[in-house]
């Protein structure tokens, strides 16, 4: 086959990402987020919030990341980020098994580029993965903001737990996390979280 | 208001694509594709196939075009490419107003360039907006040679109606063109569309 056929094949195979359901609903609650829309979710805020990652950053390596980074679920499934650890490492290994399937669809040269960027997010070394998980951090919060607790109160997380994602936003854009810092105090005191064994 | 208030209600308000249904289906033809997911996959299929884009492309740019581009359905709605003169003339100017609605949203500045984003893709005049038209052009006939002639033959398109809009992916990447042209070959050779009045 051309390459072109193949990279046409991966295209057609990226579709059922359009099928996999993540736990978070839209904002109007009328069903579930799937990930493929998710996935243009993240990459419209980092459009729109490029301006708060730190200088010098490669958006186009950060847009390119977002856009790949859940193809992986059409085989591993998504799983909720608040999983029980065990959970986490068992998804860990399908995505891992999963990226090998998929990026060895495309051409040589191409796909080993591809798996790098999945790499890359994975990582979160570079600053263009950390922003890129930044945005995929706060998606859901302010999903959970606007639904009225949304998963949070769904899955009984507290705010002790989201916290730590919340330093991880930071991590990505210092701005931002101060911002969602915020928000998850406001999430408490307007009882969209509870306040979790810490007290916090 | 700061401005990244401004930004995240303009985030917010964009979660309302994922609810804009299109006229073509998923490949496994479960359920109609909606604009926001289409997005996503314009922008990956833009990332596979930049390299048949002409040399010099910021690809950068046609990723953006391609998140940005149909958030006017939100007001809009999303018409079917081969609607009647009248009803395109009206959908246009139904876009225009919701671009002038949903980009003021943004901070000044901000809103400007995100709307000459808008207006680039529209004009169609530079390469990254034909190589981000072509995209979206070459996806509905992916989807409609694998669901068995999806909307071509739900709504009695023939070839030379197809054949119009191989052009304008011509326009934008020659083998992609191509690519295309044989694909609609194909889909009158296996019935998947009619050959039309021209007989071509």
């Amino acid at each position: 086959m051309a390459p072109l056929d193949d990279q046409i094949a991966f295209l057609l195979e990226a579709d059922r990402l359009k099928t996999v359901l993540r736990q978070s609903t839209l904002t109007d609650r009328s069903r579930r987020e799937n990930s493929a829309e998710h996935s243009w979710h993240l990459a419209l805020m980092a459009l729109v919030l490029a301006e708060y990652a730190p200088p010098g950053l490669d958006l186009q390596r950060v847009l390119a990341m977002l856009v790949l980074h859940d193809l992986v679920e059409i085989d591993a499934g998504d799983l909720f980020a608040y999983a029980p650890a065990g959970e986490l490492a068992r998804q860990q290994r399908a995505e891992r098994a999963a990226a090998d399937r998929l990026f060895a669809l495309l051409p040589p040269g191409q796909s080993e580029r591809f798996r790098g960027l999945w790499d890359e997010f994975e990582e979160r070394v570079s600053q263009e993965a950390k922003f890129a998980r930044a945005m995929d951090r706060l998606q859901p919060m302010l999903i959970n903001m606007v639904t009225g607790g949304g998963t949070w109160l769904a899955h009984g997380v507290t705010a002790d737990q989201v916290l730590t994602r919340v330093a991880l936003i930071a991590g990505g854009s210092p701005a931002l996390g101060t911002f969602a810092r915020d928000m998850i105090s406001r999430a408490v005191t307007q009882g969209l979280l509870t306040p979790g064994p810490g007290g916090s």
